[in-house]
């Protein structure tokens, strides 16, 4: 399985957050994942095509997807070029604030960009509702983050097909930070936490669901079905 | 339309309670509904046939669930016929520790008894996941109740076909405390508040959900469709 | 409630499917919904605006969408409206090839105008599989049209929130005819049958299907929630 | 994986079905799994606990189910500890007549007995509607049985989690007949075809799709969590 961890990669180049992730948010995903024997690379906003060549697109089983700031700046060539694989087949992980970007929101059909939020530290626990569910695997009861980004609802999002994590935060707030969707022949796990300045992706926990992720999101191997007119089959 | 609020009716005669609900939460909930211009019956688990005879199930839209310390002494029949009225459209409002009951395990098919719980009257707040729901008019953002049972995730349900809130306690739990689901011709709605220790059946807001539900939950006139051996159609 | 019945308007002008639709297709359904009540207006493809004013969106509770052989000829700006539209709650009922219609594939996010096709005259049988939903209320087991255009599964679609009807046809193709979705607080429902060559439109239980989608799809009264940057709530 | 595949195996002891399967359905389903390197086992209705002791129950992963004439021979007892199991993610493929089987009822929560149908030997097709589905994999676009027992909807069941098949039958009818749920922590497939008069258990795809679906359903690891009193988390 080849993973491609794509990243906007613009907080970290700033003094502040790249404390947290020398390496970016994507160096610290994909490090982890290489250490659990994937075959991983990474791709960020500024490389030519954002580093998603139809090459690299071809041969990705599953993309992780973090974005923030710049979701504007993706070219829409690029996003349909995304789309067209997750058709295909491609795995896909939106994480964080992933939830507004134009790939999401194109497989949605939905103002997902749009819900409360709060840069404020609350602790965050992001509670299994779905054991037995492969991304669960090994995860427990929960996962507790002492800091992260708040998210609330309402989260305007299509009715999920499987509900994994619901996060509380101290403020008092709820979100659905846990989501699987299937799409043509592509399976979608929307993940919610990883605010650049907290060093949620070092967390074991939420590593452990990255992976889990990855390999729920993996392709089945397909085949082609016929569209367009046909004869009658009797 | 005719409602049945149907009541365990065991704690509300001890005096600890009967300060909350001199009228039993039955009786709270019906003087309500009455109120807004339903026609409102109520029946108890010690009536004969538990309160639901056959003419009551026949003429009742819609039946509100209300159980918790005595749901095995509520006969397999009266059950079975309940189950039969939601098949063939009959709404069931199942609130709060009805989650337990026989008629909601039977009918959601999964040990919907289980999860976790706590009585320390905590702050629920539930948050609205649907605007646009009926269920959710006049609702706004949140309920805010201050003081509740708490009750928390994993909930042992199967994935709800509309998710209309999710609570947040103070504690830090999580819950899916308002659930949408379609069985047979009947809409079932589960409401989680309601423990008989706070004035939960006396908040407005909790009482505009109450009244949203039956009018979600009302019956379609509906047709007989043809069942058994058919000859072929064409 | 008012209702826009928007048609492509291409088809009905050429004489062979005139003879069927003189007032087009829009015209057939205008008329009967108008017979039965409802305020309806239409709009045609070739209208300034696509005859989609601002004002005409304003004003619509539920739009009607017929489309096939000029579906880029939509303005994406007329698209985005719609789709706003949507959001806020506006009911939308995608008739027949609508399904590859602009609006309906950025709701769906999926290759929704991929299928199995065939312009031979079947029959089609459409089997209610939902008695007890309102789009179903005085249809029977079945409709069965005489002559229809064929399309046939893979239909390339989220898994619908409810499964309405099913269609066989003679050639040995079957086809998920009537689905409903949810997409923001707007209401979706895709109903096949309409091929501009047969007086599908005319048929009195189609009709009576057009006509309950309409009272189905139509918005609830909605609040504003809040969105965006938020203090804590405790 | 261990699989058991449980049988009614009532009608193949008579000669007219004997021809067909003279080891019992349950015979022809196992010998071909075993031949695709699973250990399975095989269980009947006649033999002491049918079969199903809990030393078998235990080492069970995934157990398929076919019964029919004698649905209300099996015990409750039995039932009560194979639903048991899947709550704790042991897999379910219910085969044709086990529509109306009491485990499948039990855990649909619905009249999953009644439906339409007829022994006329038409023809079924069963057309994939979910490419990329596990239990798709090698099936192609359809599955033609020649002769098979005619099933039609109206078929009383939630909506489903995923829609895999729909069947097309001679004589004008639809079916959903390939259907998945999840139910606790275990995994269901519906997989329509089998009639007892009918080499279907023989057919290569047919017999592609019980593989897939057993190795769908195998349950993931899974650890245990909190349920009953917690004291607060934070």
């Amino acid at each position: 399985m080849y993973i491609t961890v794509w990243n906007e990669y613009r907080h970290e180049r700033e003094e502040e957050f790249k404390k947290v992730y020398p390496d970016g948010m994507h160096g610290a995903i994909a490090e982890y994942l290489r250490a659990e024997g994937f075959d991983v690379g990474t791709a960020v906003l500024d490389e030519p095509e954002h580093g998603l060549t139809d090459e690299v697109l071809a041969k990705t089983d599953v993309l992780f997807w973090w974005g923030h700031c710049a979701h504007e700046e993706v070219s829409d060539e690029i996003v349909n070029k995304v789309y067209r694989r997750v058709m295909e087949g491609m795995g896909l992980v939106v994480l964080h604030s992933g939830h507004a970007s134009k790939i999401f929101r194109k497989l949605m059909g939905t103002d997902s960009y749009d819900l409360k939020w709060r840069e404020s530290g609350d602790m965050e626990i992001l509670w299994n509702c779905n054991p037995g569910h492969p991304i669960t695997k090994g995860v427990g009861d929960k996962i507790i983050l002492p800091h992260e980004e708040t998210y609330g609802e309402h989260f305007i999002i299509p009715e999920p097909d499987e509900t994994v994590f619901i996060s509380w935060f101290t403020g008092g707030e709820v979100f659905r930070s846990g989501l699987c969707y299937r799409r043509g022949r592509g399976k979608i796990f929307y993940f919610r936490p990883g605010h650049e300045a907290f060093p949620t992706y070092y967390d074991p926990t939420v590593r452990r669901v990255l992976k889990n992720a990855a390999i729920w999101a993996a392709p089945e191997d397909t085949e082609k079905l016929t569209y367009g007119w046909v004869p009658a089959t009797v």
